[in-house]
C-alpha cells in the first residue's frame, strides 16, 4: 500500500519499482531481463494494443503475422541496420538437437524479413501500397533493463508499409505518427510532443525517424512511439521493386512504425502520484470500484443490496466496475488499495446512503473530502458517473501538459542548459545548429540527449544556444529513458 | 480461381495447399517451416482469438504474459515433460556477442515457467484458484511441416490454472474442453467429438489429457483444442504448495489448455469445397460481398448508386460487407473469385434490381440458381441478410455434423477395421481393451491412431475388436493430421 511505496521526491526509480509491484503489473522473471507481465498489467496493454488496432484499422492497414526467426544473413543486408541491431541479437544455434547450418536470430525487428516478403508479393504498381501491421514479441539483449521500459523480450506493434513513391511513404509516416499521438492524448492522456529524432537517434536503416515524446513524472523524457520513413535503403537491400504504369522498374520506398509495452510504463510514469497509480478512465481495466461501507450487522444487507444494485446498473451501461465486497477488509483499506492501483472513480454505500437512495462519488484525480460527491442520487448514476470519468479524463490530461509546459525551459547558452538541467531538469527547448558531434558531447557531460526537433515550432529564427549560429530549427534535449 | 485448385478427390493435400495460396491465407517464409500469415488468414485467427477470449473471460480468466526464453534446466525438471520435448526444442546459445552460461529454450509450451512464477505467487488456500491464459507463440522442431496444422512456430492461446484440490482440477479441465467444444461448434460450425486421450497419445507431463477431435473433409482426424489434467506433477517438480485451512501445505493440482493455429486449418479442411473455402459467417473476415452488374455505361451509375446504399446499410447493422466494384473484372470472376475465398453470402445487384429497389442474394453454402433469392426488397434487405447468415451457419455445421455421421463406421474385428479403414477411411468407433503395445502396432499397420475415448459413449458394453476382451470403454481410430 502507500506506505511501501517510496516517494517520488525521495527516489523516483524505487518509486516506479514499488508501484509496479505492489500494483500487480508486472515482475522479473528468472531469466534476465525479462519480465512477467501480470494480468493487471496485461489489461494495461490490452488498452494499448485496442486502442491502436482499431485506429490501424480505420486507417487502412491490415494485421498479418511473420516468424520469429530471421536468418542471421537478412540482418545483415542492409549495412546500417545490422550495425545498430548486432550487439543486441540472440541467436538459435541449435534445433532439434542439432547444430543449424545457417544461425537464425531471434527477431529485434522485422524489416528484413517482411522486406524479404514484399519483394515477393509486389510486381506492379497495382500491388501498392501494402499496408501491414504485426502484433508480436521481440527480442534485444540489453544490459540494463527496467520493467515496461527496457527489457529484453518485450511486446509490439511493428507496421510496415510499401508505397510507390517517396512522397506516399512520407506521408504514411506522418499520417501514423498522428496515429499514436492521437492515442497517446486521446486514450492515454499523455500530451506527447511530435518530433523528427535527430541523425545520431534515428532507427539503425531509416532516412528519417519521427517519435512522440513524453515527459515523465520526474521531468525525464520517454519516446513512446516511432515511425520511420525507410525511403528505399530496404527496398534496394530486399529488391522490393514494381513496375510503374509506364513499364519502368522502380523501387518502392517503405516505412515501419512501432509501439511497445513501453506505453504502459508512459501511463505510470505521467500520471502516477505518491500513493501510486492514477489510470485514464479510458484504459483503466477498473474503471469505478464500488465500496459498501457497514457498522452493524443489520446495516450490511441494505448497503449490500444497494451496492450490487449499483453495480450492475454500472456494468449494465457498459463500465468497467468492480464491487469490492471483501469482508475481512476495512473501507480504509480498500479505499487506498483502490487508490493505489489507479481506479479513477470510487462509489461509495453507507446505511445513511441507502436511506436516501443516493450514493457518494470519489475521484482518483483529486483525494480527500474536496474531490468528493455526496447524495448522488441513484436514479441518475450512470450519468454522472460516465461524466465524472469524462473529467477525470480531461483533467488528467490537463495535469499532465501543465506539468510538462512548467517544467520545459527555454536556455540561451550553454552554461545555462547545464545549470537549469541540474537545478530543475524538464525539457530544455532551444534554438539548434549542433553538429552529431555536439549531441556526443552534450551527452557525455551532460546526461542529455536530443529528444527530437518537435514539428510544432512557432518560435521562429534565433541563436543555436552552443554555436551561437543562426537558425530556425528547434530543438528539445533532456535526460530520458 | 477454382481451376487453380486441384479437386479434392484427385489429392487431398494439394487441394489444402491450393485453397491456402488461392485465398492468400498464408505462405512459406524463407525460414523452414515457418509460415507467413497474410491478411486474411489473420483475420481468421483473429476470430479464433476473439470467440475464445471472450469465452475465457466469461468462465474467470485473466490474460498475462510470460518470457519467449525458458531456462534449460526448468525444462528439465519433470521427467515426462522432458522427454516429449527435448527433441523438439529452438536453443539460444548465444546472445549480445557473447555464448550463455546457460542456454535458453525458444517456449516450446509454458508449463515450466509458469509453474516457476506460481510457486512464488501461491502461498496460501486463498491465493486459488489462479486463472490464468497465455496469447503467445511458440516453437517446436518439427521435419515436416504444413501451413496451420503443424509449423515450427505456431500462435495459440495456453491456459494454466492451479486449483487446491484435485476434483477441481479436473472440473476445470473439462470446463474447458467444454468452452472449446462451444467455440468449435457455434463460431468454427465443426461437429467436434470431446474425448479422453489414451496414455500413448497424452500430453508430456500430464495425468489425463482431454480432446476436441474434429472430422476433416478426407476423413481425416484432427485435435483441435486441448485441455490437460496435470495433477501435482507440474507441482512437485516447481514446488507449487500452498498451507490448507487447516495450516497443512499441500501441493497445488494444476491443469494447461490450448488451442492454435491448427484451428484456422480446421476450418478450412471441415468446409471447403473443390471451389475453394466455405467460411461460418460467424468467423468469415467479409460476411457479405456486394457485387454491382451493368452492361452498359448508363446503367452503370444506377446500379452502383443502390450498391453504394446496400452496402453502407448492411455495414451499418454491424455485418462485415465489402462492395466488390472493381472495374476491370467481370462479375462472373467476381462470383468465382468470393467464392474461392469462402465468403458465405453475396448481393447481386443488376439493372432490374434498381428499378424494383430489390437485390438478388446467393449463398456460397448451395452455389448455382437454387440458391439464389430473387427481387429481394431493399427494404428488409439487414434482416434478410442476418436470416441467411444464420441458415448457413447452422447448414454448414449440419452439412459437416452429416459428413461425420456418414463417415464413422462400427467395426467388430481387425480385418473388418483395416479392410473398412483402407475402402472407406474416416472414424473407426469400436469396443477398446487393447495396450499402449495394441495402439503402437495398429499404427505401424494401418497409419491410424488412437485418437480419443469419446466421453459420450452410450455403447454400453461389447467385444473389443482386437482382443476380443469385453468392456464398455468407446475408441476412435483414425488416421490424423
Amino acid at each position: 500500500m502507500a506506505d511501501k511505496i517510496t516517494p517520488r521526491a525521495e527516489d523516483y526509480s524505487a518509486w516506479y519499482l514499488d508501484v509496479i509491484r505492489e500494483a500487480q503489473l508486472a515482475e522479473n522473471s528468472p531469466v534476465r531481463g525479462c519480465m512477467v507481465i501480470r494480468p493487471y498489467g496485461y489489461r494495461l496493454w490490452e488498452a494499448v494494443r485496442d486502442g491502436l488496432d482499431r485506429r490501424f484499422k480505420a486507417t487502412g492497414h491490415e494485421n498479418a503475422y511473420f516468424p520469429l526467426f530471421i536468418p542471421m544473413s537478412f540482418i545483415q543486408k542492409e549495412a546500417e541496420h545490422v550495425e545498430g541491431f548486432a550487439p543486441e541479437l540472440a541467436v538459435v544455434t541449435i534445433g532439434g538437437g542439432k547444430e543449424l547450418e545457417e544461425p537464425l536470430v531471434v527477431r529485434p525487428t522485422s524489416e528484413t524479413i517482411i522486406g524479404h516478403t514484399y519483394s515477393r508479393w509486389i510486381q506492379s504498381y497495382r500491388d501498392l501500397p501494402v499496408l501491414i501491421n504485426q502484433w508480436a514479441n521481440v527480442v534485444r539483449w540489453e544490459i540494463r533493463t527496467r520493467p515496461f521500459l527496457r527489457t529484453m523480450e518485450f511486446l509490439w506493434q511493428e507496421g510496415h508499409t510499401a508505397h510507390a513513391t517517396a512522397e506516399e511513404a512520407v506521408e504514411e509516416t506522418l499520417r501514423m505518427l498522428d496515429v499514436y499521438a492521437d492515442f497517446a492524448i486521446n486514450d492515454a492522456a499523455i500530451p506527447v510532443i511530435k518530433g523528427l529524432k535527430s541523425e545520431r537517434e534515428k532507427f539503425a536503416g531509416a532516412v528519417n525517424s519521427y517519435a512522440i515524446e513524453a515527459m515523465m513524472g520526474n521531468g525525464w523524457a520517454l519516446q513512446a512511439g516511432t515511425s520511420h520513413y525507410l525511403g528505399a535503403n530496404f527496398a534496394k537491400a530486399f529488391d522490393i521493386k514494381f513496375l510503374d504504369p509506364n513499364n519502368e522498374m522502380q523501387y518502392c520506398h517503405t516505412t515501419s512504425w512501432g509501439v511497445s509495452t513501453r506505453m504502459v510504463g508512459a501511463v505510470i510514469m505521467a500520471h502516477g502520484d505518491d500513493q501510486g497509480l492514477r489510470l485514464p478512465p479510458v484504459m483503466a481495466p477498473i474503471q469505478v470500484v464500488v465500496v459498501p461501507i457497514w457498522r452493524t450487522e443489520d446495516e450490511r444487507p441494505g448497503v449490500l443490496e444497494l451496492a450490487n444494485r449499483v453495480t450492475a446498473t454500472l456494468a449494465g451501461a457498459g463500465l468497467r466496475v468492480k464491487l469490492d465486497d471483501r469482508a475481512d477488509q476495512t473501507p480504509g483499506f480498500k479505499f487506498n488499495d483502490w487508490e493505489m492501483r489507479g481506479v479513477p472513480a470510487r462509489v461509495e454505500i453507507g446505511p445513511r446512503d441507502v436511506k436516501q437512495n443516493a450514493v457518494v462519488l470519489a475521484r482518483r484525480d483529486r483525494v480527500g473530502k474536496e474531490g468528493k460527491l455526496f447524495g448522488v442520487p441513484v436514479d441518475g448514476v450512470v450519468e454522472r458517473v460516465q461524466e465524472l470519468l469524462r473529467e477525470i479524463q480531461a483533467n488528467l490530461l490537463a495535469q499532465a501538459t501543465a506539468y510538462r509546459d512548467a517544467n520545459t525551459h527555454r536556455v540561451s547558452s550553454y552554461d545555462e542548459f547545464k545549470r537549469v538541467l541540474d537545478e530543475q531538469g524538464g525539457f530544455l527547448r532551444v534554438h539548434w545548429a549542433g553538429t552529431s558531434e555536439d549531441e556526443a558531447r552534450i551527452q557525455e557531460e551532460t546526461k542529455a540527449t536530443l529528444r527530437c526537433l518537435p514539428l510544432d515550432a512557432p518560435e521562429g529564427e534565433g541563436a543555436c544556444f552552443l554555436t551561437g549560429q543562426k537558425t530556425s530549427r528547434i530543438a528539445i534535449f533532456a535526460r530520458a529513458y
